[in-house]
């Protein structure tokens, strides 16, 4: 069966371009000697994150406890990281359990949440690995390096709880001198850190530029996506995650309204060249995706010489992978056309 | 068993705010004498749905006819508007078997979606109703009144469909011209109109200074919403869609991280008093949650005179509750805090 015949919107991986993208970044890691560590919130896919091992990643990210879960029943076990903060009594009974099934590393940025680990870990008679999580312009997680030390003090310190060093999100080398004084605090408190995590697809290539990172973390690499079109990181060949969808209305000459909206798509919208941008039509580079609303994808065509038809169907680079993948119960593999596979996404909707 | 006792992030609808909106807005309708037809799309539940019955309504509206077929087969076909142009072979086999299993009605707005409608109804041997998608703003499908009456010729005139009026969205008092121009064209040309459809929660109060609507549509009356909030129509104790969060960090005195994202929430994101908002923290009014990656919700703490600590649990009214419902797989039934049921949402990922 071929990708034409299934009823849109559907949701679509191109098995070359996938396997291209995680052979071309595991080949940069290996290269430059860091680990690489994928984030399997992108794709949320076992058989996706088994490629990424059988690559030769070290092991793999997961942002929630229950995405781990899945990676874990999946024969995924190895080495994962969930570099998110863990509370309260529910999740901590789950993550002692995660920790008899697999080799778990998580993050923390408070004494809240060092403290009920270290409780349940030392009830439980497990050892945790925690990292400490260091601000380095995501706004999200995450403490200045002083504060991170005195932390990671804590954890040493914690029965039950294995001090493995540090990570940071965004980690271009722009913010290499936090990561370096970060490096040199744990040195001088006689701190171990084997582990010093990066992430972000966007710095992906240039990781060896912060030579003290022992692995790095990226997810949208493995697919591309509108975004990373338009910084040059991916050709749209590249661009393995691809939402397929149909022109429903023509309402007027210079608008389209695809069968494709924020159910699709996900209603995130990133600005790509000063303008609000929900994806990339690859038949219609000129057409602009702007807005959506649950259904209904809104197309401005002014600019396109060309113009699609009701009925046409046209190929979607999502502006952001990972949500859209989760909107999805499963993602089509295609190897030129064909139809290979119809995979669960096995992780998706996994919010705790 | 309690909310306060399930783990977060979770999505919770308060039972007897969802009593008081439905019977609110179900006796308005009954006094003005205009068909109410809700929305299902913001709830996407089958219990929901036939409370909404059961309070008087005339129908559903379903914005996908995977979303109707939920419905029908949950005992709720009696009268079923899918407001979408619905479009190539796939779809039309399901549209003319649910349309011998419910009676359906659906919106076209071009002759390829009319002759595709025909085609399939004339063949299959069954008599679909059809109204037209009139543009009055929503710049997603619809035409102009005189291009709608040149469809509703063409509706009338085809084998397998039964012309049963127009719709438009959204529908406020300001358009009222529009959807009075379009009845005259039906009436100069002798074509029947049982339904003229409007829609939206905004102007749903105020759909009798329409009187040419047979009918309205509305969904997020429902369960409110920030947006509802801020705009007046539904007090904090009516907005009965809460998404329950807790703090996992606070990485600054300003700054809390919440463990829901817009995996929780859903990635939209609207302006409220000139700045973005993606929800409202009950807890914390002065609190601004003005972005989210999928798993955090970034709240600026800045102008709270009290702040939560990380553990601290909150309950945060999505800022556009229908995307909100289809992040997740079951919605928590409460009354007074207690947790009556836990509801599947039924039509979640219904994109097709």
């Amino acid at each position: 069966m071929r990708i034409e015949e299934l009823d849109t919107p559907v949701l679509s991986v191109d098995l070359g371009a996938l396997e291209g993208n995680l052979a071309r970044y595991q080949r940069y890691y290996d290269e430059k000697g860091i680990g690489f560590r994928p984030h399997i919130k992108t794709h949320k896919t076992l058989p996706i994150a088994h490629l990424q091992m059988a690559k030769g990643a070290m092991g793999l990210t997961c942002q929630k406890l229950g995405e781990a879960e899945v990676m874990a029943t999946g024969g995924l076990g190895k080495d994962l990281l969930i570099p998110y903060n863990i509370v309260g009594r529910q999740k901590l009974v789950r993550l002692m359990a995660l920790s008899r099934q697999a080799n778990v590393t998580v993050a923390a940025d408070s004494d809240y949440t060092v403290d009920g680990l270290s409780e349940a870990a030392h009830a439980d008679g497990v050892t945790l690995g925690v990292i400490v999580e260091v601000e380095t312009g995501g706004k999200r997680a995450g403490i200045p390096p002083e504060a991170a030390v005195e932390l990671a003090k804590r954890i040493d310190d914690s029965p039950g709880l294995e001090l493995r060093g540090f990570m940071s999100f965004p980690t271009s080398p722009n913010v290499r001198p936090l990561i370096q004084q970060t490096v040199d605090l744990f040195d001088a408190a006689g701190l171990p850190h084997p582990i010093v995590s990066g992430g972000g697809t966007g710095s992906a290539l240039v990781a060896h530029e912060t030579p003290e990172l022992t692995e790095y973390r990226a997810g949208e690499y493995a697919v591309g996506g509108a975004g990373h079109l338009a910084a040059g990181r991916h050709t749209v060949e590249q661009c393995a995650l691809r939402v397929v969808a149909t022109v429903v209305s023509r309402p007027t000459e210079d608008r389209a309204i695809l069968d494709a909206g924020s159910k699709s798509l996900s209603a995130d919208a990133h600005q790509i060249d000063g303008k609000r941008s929900m994806g990339y039509i690859v038949e219609y580079p000129d057409a602009r995706l702007s807005s959506c609303s649950e259904e209904h994808g809104q197309v401005d065509l002014s600019l396109c010489d060309t113009k699609p038809s009701v009925g046409d169907r046209v190929q979607i680079l999502p502006i952001h992978p990972c949500p859209c993948v989760n909107e999805h119960d499963v993602m089509v593999a295609v190897r030129e056309g064909r139809v290979e596979a119809v995979w669960p996404v096995h992780a998706r909707g996994k919010i705790r």
